[in-house]
């Protein structure tokens, strides 16, 4: 586990030999399927894309809680990835004295709790640690070495920049805490990606032609539409979850729910096609 | 993982399916190297054995710190194995609000804390966490159920019976802040046991008579010792562990470091085997 992590908008040579898990590259893939990585520069068509419209179910709480049928997409949020590595002293759970061990997850847990609290107080960023390892993994050991993820993201740039210093901060701190210490690598990121505001306004005027209720919000997760944006105009609306859970089996929206989004993209894009660029 | 563990002085049809993680019984186990279980019973020779001694590297840092030779063990630590799980609710890392979230890594964080500060504050128990679990597992989701260990310990046979309070009540806690459900099972258990007072003193005697420097202290660690206690009259002593680690590589004792002990063992043993029973 924490193999590659898949990036976007990298030069090409990086691409051909990022891999998975299982070893195999992405050209090596390309190729089992039929595909020449080669043709790929080729294959580049955004010159002839006008600009670009998402859209995609909220996989949060908010619209559902505010009763909104739509929602306009302001921009998508900055995320950045970390593999933090805590290295302690494995030893014997019994024999060694509580005052004198090194437990790298006593450091883990401390990073966890700091961060949540960091991000509780803040109100408008994330959190989140969702992998975690033990070495040596004995229930009668002092763990001497925990690797786990970190994932952060903010919609604001300046909060976006200062979300390192927090994450190196609460690492050093538990660190020293605990006398272990800390190596923190970034896996990915992404920054924040702001919305083509021409295409914002013409999704909110065509919700208040339908009569929806609707808002405007930052999208907390990630999209096709962070990439096009570096492309050319690019915008998102989004329809409601049910019950505000995403990336787990309960993920639903229902046909009726996406009916109002449905809409609201057909007559957008209907007005927007009568240009060929915005 | 989260396997059998090892029990001792069950009765024989329990011992008889025990298996290991790949599944295999200990009944098949040794009859696919060549010993049948059916035989257990009247290969039981602990009606001649008169008494035990176990000579033993310390494990820990203590008779280092304090430049002993030798110690006698006055009882083996009582043992009890947890295994928790903590039910929250899996979702997206991005879009679900901090203050929403049922995070059950974050509620295992506050349990590893508290029982970590309550062990460090008691000064006379051990607690670890060795293992831990989170599923799904994915850097960018909220970890909706997390499988961990504890280990407690005391060699205080009220303090070894509290430790059972002490779990139950901290996980409680940590659930209720974090909104998650928990299961507790008891995985293992091995109360405290007192060596015998007699082998104490001819062991302290020979010690003293050696012109050692040594003392009395209880261990951390479970023994041999512990199984044949309630059996016949038992008793222990232990040299030193240099660097006071145990359970990882670096784990030692020198030959010159295990002399005393040797000696020790085996004028007590000459003494000893004087009588056929002590």
């Amino acid at each position: 586990m924490f193999g590659s992590e898949a990036f976007v908008g990298e030069d090409l040579s990086a691409l051909r030999d990022r891999h998975g898990t299982d070893g195999v590259t992405l050209a090596d893939a390309m190729l089992a399927s039929g595909f020449s990585f080669d043709d790929v520069p080729s294959a580049r068509a955004v010159d002839s894309v006008g600009f670009y419209v998402e859209l995609h179910i909220e996989q949060g709480p908010r619209m559902q809680a505010h009763r909104l049928d739509t929602a306009v997409v302001t921009g998508i949020v900055g995320l950045r990835g970390y593999r933090v590595i805590l290295h302690g002293q494995t030893n014997h759970a019994g024999t060694t004295p509580m005052n004198q061990r090194k437990d790298a997850l006593v450091g883990a847990s401390r990073v966890v709790l700091a961060l949540r609290e960091a991000a509780l107080a803040d109100g408008q960023i994330t959190v989140n640690v969702g992998r975690i390892e033990i070495d040596p993994g004995g229930t009668n050991v002092v763990p001497g070495r925990v690797v786990f993820s970190i994932d952060v993201r903010a919609a604001d740039e300046d909060k976006f920049d200062g979300l390192h210093s927090l994450v190196s901060e609460v690492i050093a701190a538990a660190a020293a805490v605990e006398a272990l210490t800390a190596e923190i690598a970034v896996t990915h990121e992404h920054r924040p990606t702001a919305m083509d505001i021409t295409i914002q306004t013409v999704l909110a005027q065509e919700m208040t032609a339908h009569g929806l209720a609707w808002a405007s919000m930052a999208s907390g997760a990630g999209h096709d539409a962070q990439v096009l944006a570096r492309h050319v105009p690019s915008g998102m609306l989004f329809v409601p979850s049910e019950q505000g859970i995403s990336h787990a089996p309960e993920e639903f929206t229902s046909p009726e729910a996406r009916e109002p989004g449905v809409a609201v993209l057909t007559s957008a894009l209907r007005r927007m096609c009568t240009r060929t660029r915005l």
